[in-house]
């Protein structure tokens, strides 16, 4: 019977509709707490390595956080490079902020996440997410509430956040959209996760409904992240300023280009195609 | 109790590794039977509607399979207009006979399947996939042996076959890639599917040195198939005639633009951008 017991027989299955989903086997389950906002654990996978799950929800796998982390990053920099000042909603895991504090030129990265615990739980099982980052300061508090507080403009507004559902569902809203705008600089740009418009067309429509109420131009494009829900990604930017897609100076990753694993400027052209059924939900 | 008693709670699994998989849950097993060379299903599940199954593997879903179609036979038209006689090796479904036998201006299309019941199945459980077409011819048989006995050239040969264990094995190896470079007429291109680069990089690189072996240029593209393993596939386009992958004419797919739900000119592009970790599979 031994090759019975080679493994845990343990599964993690994470529904992304009623009725589908994905599966995986876990060799240890690392840490099981509940914070004040939500149910969080670390769970270790023969698959994926150690996956990091919200309320039972898969935010990132250590084999493809890398996509996650760098599209919601490396594309829209590449877009308007002369960022300085920038300010990520979310991001406990601290993906966000290894890759935005990759470019030496932007000058102040202020994460805003509102659960301590994700980024102590990153801390302590993500060795590669959370760093000291010399450019990168992480603040514990409501992302909302320090919008509304802060003095001075950003760059850029990164909003990486979990699903509507939940803590973040205030992250999706006009209201919220609308402040967002207001404190972007002239050349300024928001660039959010937008969930999987192979699973949840009408979410994606939704966030598209509301990016349009607070912004003049609204670009989806998308990534593929094997562990999310289809692996069909969404994100949008939005920017009250002429925005295109090209990139401007094909330089700016150079210093670090060989430690993407998924970012190059073939794909960043690439992410901005839309497949004629996604494209359907933004006409 | 109603709540528990809705639906069937018969769930389907498909796992893509030892460790990892796709499950969904079915309403109903429409055909179970074991043909002269594999175990075929079809069942209806709430999700993805049905579903065909060969040896238990996913080989299309009605939800998504168009992905696949349009992709394996709309990029390699773009690239090289002057088809006139086309081979399909596998296919029995008929997706890839729907799609190319689109074009007006393609002659004729052979589709040889090895196995009869696939083709009888799609026929009674996949409205959608199987129809008599004017340009398009069945025949049943094996693939290896036809190529081998038939005089004359093809334009394009697709092998749309399944994964390179079981039945399709012989369709991944130098021999066969030889022998149909041997088959092509002077501009001529064979395409393959060729797994997926996130969970098999070893197959997928296997299969681009068998290609280079029998071809001078192999050239990799993607398409983002939610349900195939890690929902991203890997397509080559082979040919010992220079090839570059731009669109030769824009106005090919026009008559028949509004019916396709993934292809566009921009999806075009776009699916020969690799990510790092896949373009390194090639390097």
């Amino acid at each position: 019977m031994e090759k019975f017991n080679k493994k845990s027989n343990i599964w993690f299955t994470e529904y992304h509709t009623q009725d589908a989903g994905i599966t995986m086997q876990i060799k240890d389950t690392l840490y099981h707490e509940r914070s004040a906002f939500q149910d969080i654990k670390v769970i270790d996978t023969e698959e994926f390595g150690r996956v990091l799950l919200l309320d039972n929800l898969i935010m990132l796998t250590e084999r493809d956080e890398f996509i996650y982390h760098e599209m919601i990053t490396h594309v829209p920099v590449h877009i308007n490079p002369g960022l300085k000042d920038i300010l990520i909603i979310g991001g406990g895991d601290c993906g966000t902020l290894r890759e935005i504090t990759r470019y030496d030129f932007i000058e102040s990265v202020k994460m805003v996440e509102i659960d301590a615990d994700v980024v102590s739980v990153s801390r302590n099982y993500f060795p590669d997410m959370y760093k000291e980052r010399p450019n990168g300061e992480i603040i514990i508090g409501d992302g909302i509430a320090f919008m509304k507080e802060h003095k001075g403009n950003f760059d850029m507004i990164l909003v990486d956040s979990t699903d509507p559902i939940g803590p973040a569902e205030g992250l999706f809203n006009v209201d919220f959209y609308k402040n967002c705008a207001g404190k972007l600089s002239d050349r300024g740009m928001l660039v959010i996760q937008a969930e999987s418009p192979y699973y949840f067309p009408e979410v994606c429509s939704t966030i598209y409904k509301n990016l349009k109420k607070a912004f003049k131009y609204v670009i989806p494009y998308i990534a593929h992240i094997p562990t999310y829900p289809s692996g069909m990604w969404q994100f949008m930017i939005a920017s009250n300023a002429d925005m295109d897609i090209n990139i401007k100076d094909k330089s700016l990753s150079q210093p670090f280009a060989h430690r993407l694993k998924y970012y190059n400027h073939a794909i960043h052209n690439a992410s901005f195609a839309l497949p004629n059924f996604v494209k359907g939900i933004y006409e």
